[in-house]
């Protein structure tokens, strides 16, 4: 299958859990319904609040994993679950911020720790220190997605750091994800431009799924996209929860890096970007 | 000097070089009477045409040079002249497509040889193999620019390589150049989001002076930018040759950094990026 639909999802997600994946159950029935192959949420789907700690659970066999598989079973889609909470033996206190995708009959095909934490000074919003709650991860990882291609997982803050996704290109990824739960400040300014950068200079599509509205710690941006390999914005969410579609073609992804040489005139001869 | 003006000087050069450094001469000119302590023009300052072979010379000593040297004398200015030919004495066939600093007292600040050889197929266009005609360098080159502070050298299709921007951030750049000579169709989709791109990432300014109108083998794209560490377009340039100015706020440069973690946050642990 080298053409496909995927959907991205935006949420409002909030601090009950049961009112979450009741909303992510609707829009994924609505997905699939509309002919999509694939899915895609958020950031902190499943939970968006203060307490990390008590919603962590066991990935692959937690509550949350376990409804999100049946989802995926009953409608048949592979499911890219956004982000929730794995639990952490080494420090209870500090879960791990974690991108979850599935097959379509359920099972566990990847799952990503967030690497690069949250530190930073809002405008308008103020501190955030999120490795003090949520322990970075130390793998950088691409899914097999069958004959949907191979994926490139990322979440959120990341889309900052470019070394991530050219990795993720260099290791085969087709598409990138960036599910998001962006401040409306940096939003406004930094969302669509990077999200288009890393589409570009990777040759990749991008599938960007975000929270939208008034949260916990500040509003978040909304504007969930899709991007094609040329940086064009294929789908883009209004400004309230819903489901976005646009047409992934995996031998676009080959045309454009030939076009323009995307990763074949890299220097490897003068800079080096390898995994440590 | 922890502020001053930047010019960025759009041009529409052609095969007459003694017609280019006479628009050069106005427009430094212009810029220094309107304030600026520093000038960047495009890449292909001088010549652009087909016959860069017949075009190079020594750098510094030879003809543009030394016509250029006068210029940031008289004008007191810092002046980033773009990109003209340097000879290749391995290679007298295919000479370097050569980035100059001049200091205001004239002498060599620093030169660079673009990395990153423009062999693409461009829409509209066709195919393109700059590495045939030009000899891609081999060296990252940042310059002291005194107390207007550090430099980071490109130019044009560099800006699809995010690593080269990063390593010369890492190296201390305060102030990345990118002068080009984009096609109108890429530079359509593509150069405004990979400017604000490399800024945002990096908490640089970008200044980027670019050739506008019909050429040789294609119409350049022009809209010359300086994009801010935010990723602001402070200035932007009309449809014809010209200059525009904003200033460059070194003190700004750290603010950014710090806020949002753009440097500190990076994990070395995991993926390395640094000079072969």
């Amino acid at each position: 299958m080298r053409r496909y639909t995927m959907a991205a999802i935006q949420l409002h997600s909030g601090a009950d859990v049961q009112e979450n994946l009741q909303a992510i159950s609707r829009f994924v029935r609505e997905a699939a319904d509309r002919g999509a192959q694939a899915a895609a949420l958020p950031e902190c789907s499943a939970y968006l609040g203060l307490e990390m700690g008590t919603h962590a659970e066991a990935i692959p066999g937690g509550p949350t994993c376990q409804f999100l598989s049946q989802l995926a079973r009953e409608t048949g889609l592979w499911l890219h679950c956004g982000s929730f909470y794995e639990q952490n033996p080494q420090d209870p206190s500090r879960p791990y911020n974690c991108a979850v995708v599935l097959r379509p009959d359920g099972s566990l095909a990847g799952k990503y720790h967030k690497l690069h934490p949250f530190d930073v000074f809002v405008p308008g919003s103020g501190q955030m220190r999120e490795s003090g709650q949520i322990c970075p991860g130390d793998r950088i990882v691409t899914v097999d997605g069958g004959e949907l291609g191979k994926w490139g997982l990322s979440i959120c803050y990341d889309l900052r750091f470019g070394e991530l996704y050219r990795l993720l290109a260099l290791e085969g990824a087709q598409v990138l994800f960036v599910p998001a739960n962006f401040t409306l400040n940096t939003g406004r300014d930094h969302w669509e431009v990077l999200l288009r950068a890393r589409a570009i200079e990777n040759g990749c599509y991008v599938v960007a799924p975000g929270q939208f509205g008034p949260g916990p710690e500040f509003p978040a941006f909304g504007r969930s996209m899709i991007v094609d390999p040329w940086g064009n914005v294929l789908a883009q969410a209004p400004d309230r929860p819903g489901v976005i579609l646009a047409q992934i073609d995996l031998d676009y992804v080959d045309e454009v890096r030939q076009k323009v040489g995307t990763l074949s005139n890299r220097r490897e001869d003068l800079y080096r970007l390898e995994r440590v």
